[in-house]
Parts: structure tokens; sequence; C-alpha cells
């Protein structure tokens, strides 16, 4: 038998920046936080202690930086493929770069009757996600969004299902449908309007949930994955990641109350998780 | 030497509860996670291990639901008071109770040209709290927000500061602020309109946030606790507890690159804290 | 009515240090991360914005550095004790001075039959704390454990409670008792000898867990707290919060299997939280 | 262009279990996070809300603690097996199941002169972790761990690095080498001993780590496979993800200090990740 190095790469994880367009009237600003990944001829490295093809992660870190002064940062998409480019146009023994950055979303402050022109609130907990996959050959740019929690009290049944031994489950015509959408589509191109149809996509899958009548959960992921692929023609593909958060009827007998779907239990654990990508071939 | 028993209590923590409000158009709801905390005669079981004074932290978690049921949740405010009555007054060698209370605070989800009957979006990380605290004789009710995150771009300096062997920060007149607000005040009577002065006090934090031209953290923190007690009659003090979260501005010199206050870097360690009451005699 | 500030305070937290002493034979370390806050003369700071009595936070942080390098951290009570000096005798407007330390503990790797002189893995989520508080006239040193998880099997019983209309928790005569230790004592001198007496106080109360014949973790927890004051005549008093995290027995009966106390669910919320000071006159 | 379903897939996710075995002279315990993922025929649940072929993944959970109760855990990998099997054999349209399972690992506790019987300590955030993915025609099962911190203060270096335009860092002779192991290696045969065999591999990735004189991380990623590959014949390949966790040195040249790799700055972000899988072909 013979050992030998496999699939291997490196970069740098977790670089926060943060970048403020100071208009005459305004500011602007973008919060990202980048992961950068390279493949490459790394083999000498692992197997010599040879770094003369291994690029520090620091070097990565301040080539974010550095880049987001040389251009400001349009959108996660464009810097992912900007990034992404910089590496394998200057480094010839890269050959694969994976640029991922997540967003956090800032929204400006109401302000009396306007809006607060350098005063921002950090949104939510979502956060939009891009990841970039680039060799010499091909790019493919995957936009998405992780943490946006949604939940609605009715229009949600799970009937029907298989049961074995160990089936305790009632069926259930209403209940509450809660989960923590995580999605991430493809484009067809990377010239796409990536800024508005990021914020098109996310309101087509939340309308999506609000609207759907729904007899299970993979029936409504489908339901989402389905309406943004026939309006978003630039998609290809999307899969949806939905966790579902269940919201247990609290029994409420032992105390001769009755509790006609109104006071509910929170839980974190354990929960479903209904995985699928819907396709558009 | 003697050894006893001091300060004591118990109680249950994180009990969650979610209340769905079923009107023919719409739904509402209300998200609550409740603490509960105890005081009075439980010498003897701490000694003795006599248990006959000691209500399971079991049954305080089904009061949450039982008193919720029994009667809608108003707010946080008023389902605290409801409790700690509760307890006082069927529990003789109880003397004291603390009832704290988190919202997990919902939007209705804006679907076509209005707002969804029966879905709602996770707002944010920020959390409204409360916090009541009851004997025989008074009540006394915090009302706060804890994870509030806001940022300003300008407006903010920090110079004239007092200086020793270890300082090196350079004078800075034109820097980024943000802080993750935490804060709480307290009512002089427990009539108050709770919902509808939470919202106030909040917005009054935020517009004296972005409105003051601030010369540190300190002065900020006095404007807003000011702007909220010149307001607010009703508030007898509020105290705030203010994370400094730097944005460190990155030194892009080695790259023969200028940095006018445009590209930054978001840290969370260390930070700083600035803490103050502010009172209205 | 007159707006004025009332108690306030600020200083520099999440200071994260490593201090490597490097012997001939072997490294030893010490990790912490400390947080500062002062009080004092800082009105006019808040009212006027005036910075002249301020001492940056960032200096804070600059002296946890310095100070370590002056004379080695030799355990975070003699650490805090020196840097709340520091504050208090350089800064004549500094009234009182806080010092917070928590240590990540290390262990030395076992290393064939020897172990490793200068590698080390992370022992547990456990911290080591100290709490030193200081102003011109009198210091008091508190040490502390947070995170210490520990779980028995057996000999924890929970009967004869009180009920109520809400009580539905059934007597348990053999349960499981688990919990995370968060501790704090005070120390009558500031000459203890810090470093062993924390390490004998931990077994002591981890003994005293296990050896207890529970009734209720509230007498568990008088019997910790008696064990430490009863051997440690160096310890005025001991705080003990101790959340009851629940293990609750699965029943299994829907498949027609019994469950003699074998299968449980561990579970983080809701939970009891028991918290109680033993004193020593 | 047609819409269509693509991979998909369901589970429960986050079932915790506790299983106490009673012998005469003391307790064992085992404490697992299960996840379950199924796939197969679940097409029409997704397009036309049939739920006949969806077993509830309550059920899933149920059979967790109906499996653990019927045949003590030995082992995770031996209890995924048994789940994934169970799955397969009693669901006709399941075409593959995944199994995961992370441990939380305990600690008997010193007690006196001795080991007590029936209680225990959380040993670490570390978890041992396993996956099984089987169909009707094979198994795979991985081993692994992760959040094994692990530092040493020298017999590090990183110099000779490839430099470019945005290349700041320094090399260094000596540096903090710290990360936080997440590996998983596959066995050859599903018959392997998985108990001794995860303690001995968990050792001999700590000592490869600690007795490396590492040039690089990638290398020391390296030198730590090929040692488990070398001694372990029934490992087939296995794969690391190594953070590389930045103590960085203090700059105390302003207070007049000087700093021999004596003062650090732990970090978390940003951070380096050397990811790479190292093979027995």
């Amino acid at each position: 038998m013979t050992i030998r190095l496999g699939e291997n790469g490196y970069g740098k994880q977790r670089v926060r920046i943060l970048q403020v367009i100071r208009h005459a009237d305004r500011h602007d600003l973008k919060e990202l936080t980048v992961g950068i990944r390279l493949e490459g001829d790394f083999e000498t490295a692992h197997t010599k202690g040879d770094n003369t093809k291994i690029l520090p992660t620091d070097t990565m870190k301040n080539t974010v930086y550095a880049l987001a002064k040389q251009q400001r940062i349009e959108s996660p998409e464009e810097f992912c493929l900007r990034l992404a480019d910089h590496f394998l146009s200057h480094h010839a023994h890269v050959s694969r770069a994976r640029m991922e950055a997540s967003e956090t979303l800032w929204t400006r402050l109401p302000y009396g009757k306007t809006l607060h022109p350098h005063t921002f609130t950090r949104s939510s907990e979502e956060r939009r996600t891009t990841t970039v996959t680039a060799t010499r050959k091909e790019k493919s740019v995957q936009a998405g969004i992780k943490g946006l929690v949604v939940l609605k009290t009715t229009d949600s049944a799970f009937e029907g299902f298989l049961r074995d031994a160990f089936t305790t489950l009632r069926e259930d015509r209403n209940r509450i449908l809660a989960t923590a959408i995580r999605t991430a589509w493809l484009y067809r191109s990377n010239d796409t309007a990536f800024e508005s149809t990021w914020h098109d996509v996310r309101q087509t899958l939340l309308e999506a949930f609000a609207g759907h009548d729904s007899k299970s959960l993979q029936q409504t992921l489908y339901a989402m994955g389905e309406a943004v692929l026939a309006k978003f023609k630039s998609i290809r593909e999307i899969r949806l990641s939905l966790p579902n958060k269940h919201y247990n009827l609290v029994d409420l007998s032992p105390f001769h109350l009755d509790n006609p779907k109104e006071i509910f239990l929170p839980t974190d654990e354990p929960h479903g998780l209904i995985e699928g990508t819907v396709r558009n071939d």
C-alpha cells in the first residue's frame, strides 16, 4: 500500500470588511464576511515542507481589502468573481478558486418622516450569501440566503403519512409551519443583475411560502423552488434546506383548559430537515 | 464560626411560549421566553431536605401556559405582573417574585401590495425585555431592549482624552460609532401603556443616537438617556449598557493605496463597554 | 424634575492574552480573557463631552499586555489585583476598579509514557473565573468556576414537594441529576494561595456533589457550599448557581418496551435554576 | 424548459439520547446526538402533496429510542449502522440512509483515591463523530473528531513562502501553532473494533501534531494523516480540516518592553483553514 496526498486546498476564513461610500447627501455601506479557498499544485508543501508555492493566507486577507479599495464592492457576487479572477490570473499554479461571502444586512434608520443619511440598524440574523467557484475554464455563481426565519399560523397540514411500528404522531389538519430558510441558486450567466435579482428571489420565496396551502414541508419546498424557477429564467437550479421548527401544542387538559390551537411550545430540537433541489432543464 | 444559608432563590428559566390570536381577518402572535425566580422561606429545603415548601419548577412552567390561556398576553410587562401576582397570592411563604420575559419580535410579511394575514418573519436578533420584581408591598416594572445593533458612519469623534504611559490611541475626528443597545428603564407606575411606550422609547433612543454629534460614547449614552427622560415623564430612570463595537480603519499604505475612511475591519473583541444610569428625580 | 447622571462606569471587555513561560525543559502557559471597569469622576464626559478624564479603553487593553510582561501572571487573582492597583495608583480620579478574568484551561498532552514539554489540549468549556473589586480603602477577591458540567446517574430524588392547581410532576426516587456549576467564593484575605486553593475548592465541590444523597438540588447546593466552608477557613462565603439540566425518562410504552431508568432525553430548555449563598460568620 | 425535482432527502436532526447502563458496582453512560436522513421515492410528496410514502420525522426520533432500548448502544458507529439497517429493511422505497452521530464525552470523576461509580464530568467541547452511509448494496462507516483544540508553543515555523504585491507577512522561525482538529476517517470494513480504534487514532493524531517539527500547517496535516494510515491498516483514507488559530505576538515596543515570544494575542478571526485528504491505496 502507498500513502499519498488526495484532494486538498487552503485559504482564509472569516475575513470581515465594511466599506463605506460617502455620497454628498448620504452614506451607503456594505459589510461582508469573506472566505477564500484555493486548490492547485500544493503537494510538496504537504510532503516536503516546501513553501515556495504557498501564498500566505494573510496575503489573501490583504487582497480582500486592497481589491475593495481599488474598485467599490457592488454586490457579494461581483466581488467574489473579482477575487477569484485575481488569484487565478496572478498565480499560475492555482487551478481552482472558491470564494464565499456572507453579507450582514443593514437597514437605513427611519428618522422623523424621512430616512437618516448615515445611521443604520442591523436588519436581522439573516445573511445574504454567495459562492463563486472558478477555474480557468469556467466560473459558477451561486447566490443564496441563510437564517431567514418565517412562520405561518395556518394553511399547513400533515396527514395521510406512512406509519410503522414506531409511529405515534397524530395527523394534523391545521398546524403552525415555521422554518429558517437556507437556500442557494445557480445562475446561468455571470452577467446577471445580482442586486435586484437577489431581492426579487427572496420576496418570491417568501410569498410562495405564505401563499401555499401546505400538505407537507416537502410540498412547500417544491412550490417555493418552482415559483422561483418559473419567474427567473436566469436561474438554472435552486437548492432549499428547510428545518421544520416544531411548535408543539401544549396539553392544558390537566388544568381543565382547552387549547384550540392557541398556546404552543416553540422548540429548537429535535427538528425535521427537508432538503431538495428543483431544476429548470 | 457558624455556617448558614444566606440569600437564595430558585425558579424556572427559558420557558418558551407562543400565543396565537385568531381573528377573522388575520392572526396575531406573541412569542416570549419567560424566567421565573421566587424567594421565600426555603431554608429547611436546603438544610434538611424538606421539600414541603418547594413548588416544583415544572409547576412554574405549567403556570405560564395556564395563565396565558386564562387571559391573553397583552404585553410582556402585563404578563409578568400577572405571573408575579399569581405566585405571591397562592403561596404565602413566597416573599418576593422576579419575573423576566424576553420577546422574540415578529413582523407581518409584506405580500403583494398588502400584508399577509398569517405569515410573519422574525425581525431581528433584537429582543424586547422586561423584569418585574414584586413583593406583597410593592411592584416594580422595568422594560428594555437587548441586541439592537446600530451604526453611524460619521458625527462621532474621540479627541482630547487622558493619556498615560500605555496610551497609543490616536485622536479621531470622524470615526464609525457602532453599538448593540442594551437598556432597561423603570416605570413610575404599573398602569403605563406598555405596548405603545416601548415602541416610542425605542424610536427615541435610535433618533438620539443618530442625531447626536458625538464627542464620546459616554456623551452619546447620556444624550440617549436624557432624550428618553425628557419625553417620557412616566419613566423614573433608564440604564444603558453600550458596547463600543470597534470598526478599525485598515492600513492600505503597504499597497500604495490611501484609505479615506472607506475600508474598515469590523471586530468583536476586545470591545469598550460604556454603562450608565440617567435619572429624573 | 431634574435629569442627572447616576451610577456609571466604563472599561474594556474581552481582552485576550496568552503568556508563554519558556523553561529549559518545558513550556508553561496561561490564557486569560480580561474585563476592566473603572468608576470615578466621569460626569463631565457624559454631560459636556469633556474627555480630559477619560483614559481610552484602548489604553486599558495595552495595560494588560504591559503589566503581564513586566511581571509574569501567577494567577488570575494576583493579576487582577495588580491591574486594579495600577489604575487606582496612576489615576487619582478613579475611585473604584473592577477587574474580571476568565481563564481558559489547558492540559499538558500525554505523550508516550510522559507528558509533552510544549503541547497542550484545551481541557473543557469550563472556565476559572475571578473578580477583584478595589477602592483605595479595600479590595475584595472572588474566585470561581463557570461551565463545569457534572452528572450523576443515581442518589438523587425529588419527593414530598408542594403541589398546587398547576402541579403535574410525579415524585421521583431515583433521577439523574446534572448541572453546570457556576460559583464564586469570597476570600477573607488577599494573601491566599490562590492557585492551590482554587484546585482544592473545585475538587471539594465535585466530591460533595458526587457523595451527596440528594433530596433536592437545593439540598445538594447547600451541602456543596457547606463542604467548602467547613474545609477552607480562608473563604468567607460562597455563592452557587446551579441550573437543573433535566434528563427526561423517555416513554417507550407505545412500543411495548419498558424503560427502567435507562433511556433519557437530555434537554437544555426549560431548566430549573437553583441559587444560594452559604456563609461562614 | 421543464421544472422538475432533483436530489432530495429528509430526516430528523438533533435527536438527543442518554443511555445509562446500571452495573452492580458502577454505572456507564453514552450520550449521543443523532441525525437521520433518508433518500428514496419521495417525488409525489413534493409535487402532489401525497404523503403515503413519507415516514414522519417524529417516527425517526422514536426509532432512535426504541432501538437503543432493544439493544444497548455499543459505539456511535455500531448504532448508526443498526439505524441505517432498520430504515432500509423496513421501508422498501428508501434507497439510501445517512446516519450521523455526535458523542458528548463524559469522564468518570476522580473521587479520593478511586473513581466515582456514578458521577461524571463533561470532558470538553470535543465531540466524537460518525457518519454511516448505507444503500442496499453497500455501507460506509466514517469515524471522526471535531472540536479537539490543541496548541504547541514551539517547533513550528513558516518561512520561504510565496510573495505577491499584497504580501506583508514576516517569516517566522518559531511561532505558536494552534488548531481545532476536525477529522473523519473511512474504514475499510464495518467489522472494525470501533471503540478502541477511535481512541488510538485520536492519540496518534495528537502525538503526530506534538512531535512534528512543522514547516507549515500543511506539512503537519500530512504528517498527522500519514501517521494514522501507517499505523491503522483498517483505515482507507483520512480527511483533516485544520483551522490555523492565530496567536499574534503583541508589539510592546511603544512601552519600551521587548517581547521574546512571551505575550500573545489569541484571535478567532480571521483564521487560516488548511484541508486535505491522505489516502492509502
